[in-house]
């Protein structure tokens, strides 16, 4: 028995979790949804998750964990080594405020389920879909750039020299931009940081393009 | 010198931090911005903030720090008792889950700066706004109704009989779905909850109606 990570390829949800298991060396099962083909409305998969959304983390003792915040400081409880956030309080509110930067205020307006509402209740067409996912990407980068430059505690990474929960979010989120083509230019910090994660093995081999469901 | 909150009573994330103030009996100084006439844009506020958001907490060095759920993992961190959150792992991961399910995938997609993009971009009136907003409390209202009432971890609160992470945020939420006359008949363990809540002093005094700023 191992960990099972139900998710997607393209799920930047998913892809903070895989990174996170990658850099604590844990191995894990894959086990993949397409999520347009509502995989994850079945009733087997709502008993794991009401939510019906990716990534669950199944234990080896048949436990689901959701929600990929609460999974990532579960495996930073768990699994201590290499750690996930600073060991002193105001720097681990540090790395949750620049994580939720990105999981509470770009990624929840820009995900699939969002676009395909915008498409339902508003006729938004792909032009429109881009222009809001842009608007709340620029929104947050511009912010979340302003908090990285400013400030001596950001180092080769989000906080210091050690990839930590923020980095996490931001790598994946950069790889979530891409589906609608949007370049770093603005952000350099954000550019910097994002092309070090990328030479991180953890990492890159958690990245979208990388999994086997990648079409 | 005393902990300083810049917020806005009918915010949501603001009323999370209030009543993890008042659990756990921190005193502080309420400074309050009306965010519709763009308070939270000027340099001073986006020197603390640079998302411009409330809430800011703002420590007695001056430290600021951002990010509700951030924030409140800090003050349980640093003030640990009451516990916000469950002493094992498991019960952690569950309560941050349900956090997640409000904080990630309801708030971000209902905040007032949502609502007036969708009026700006895509003409939404106050019923198309109603619809978004009833939208997204729906589905994960349903998914955390399922997950509460479908085991004994939930208690006379969202996990357990002591007042959690959880409770802050489905205590704010209910609050916010009033804006738009969202009636909680649908989910009776939410319902249930929130009236445990509500007779609970840390939580009626951090309700919106009853801060200084509320008209």
């Amino acid at each position: 028995m191992t960990l099972r990570l139900h998710n997607f390829f393209r799920s930047s949800t998913s892809t903070r979790v895989r990174a996170a298991l990658n850099l604590k060396g844990l191995p894990y099962d894959y086990v993949a949804y397409v999520l347009r083909n509502d995989e994850t409305r079945t009733p087997e998969y709502l008993a794991r998750n009401p939510q019906g959304l990716v990534p669950t983390l199944e234990l080896e003792d048949g436990t689901s964990l959701t929600q990929s915040l609460a999974i990532i400081e579960w495996l930073d409880e768990v699994h201590p080594e290499p750690p996930l956030l600073p060991k002193d309080a105001i720097g681990r509110a540090r790395v949750r405020a620049l994580a939720g930067m990105i999981a509470c205020e770009i990624h929840p307006l820009n995900n699939l389920r969002v676009l395909f509402r915008l498409r339902d209740q508003f006729g938004a067409d792909e032009d429109a879909q881009k222009d809001w996912f842009t608007h709340w990407v620029t929104l947050s980068f511009d912010a979340l750039e302003a908090g990285l430059c400013s400030t001596s505690a950001t180092g080769r990474y989000c906080h210091g020299d050690t990839p930590t929960l923020a980095d996490l979010c931001l790598y994946a989120q950069v790889w979530n931009n891409r589906r609608f083509d949007i370049p770093l230019d603005p952000w350099p910090t954000i550019a910097r940081i994002f092309a070090e994660l990328d030479r991180l093995s953890a990492f890159r081999d958690a990245a979208p393009s990388n999994q086997p469901d990648a079409a």
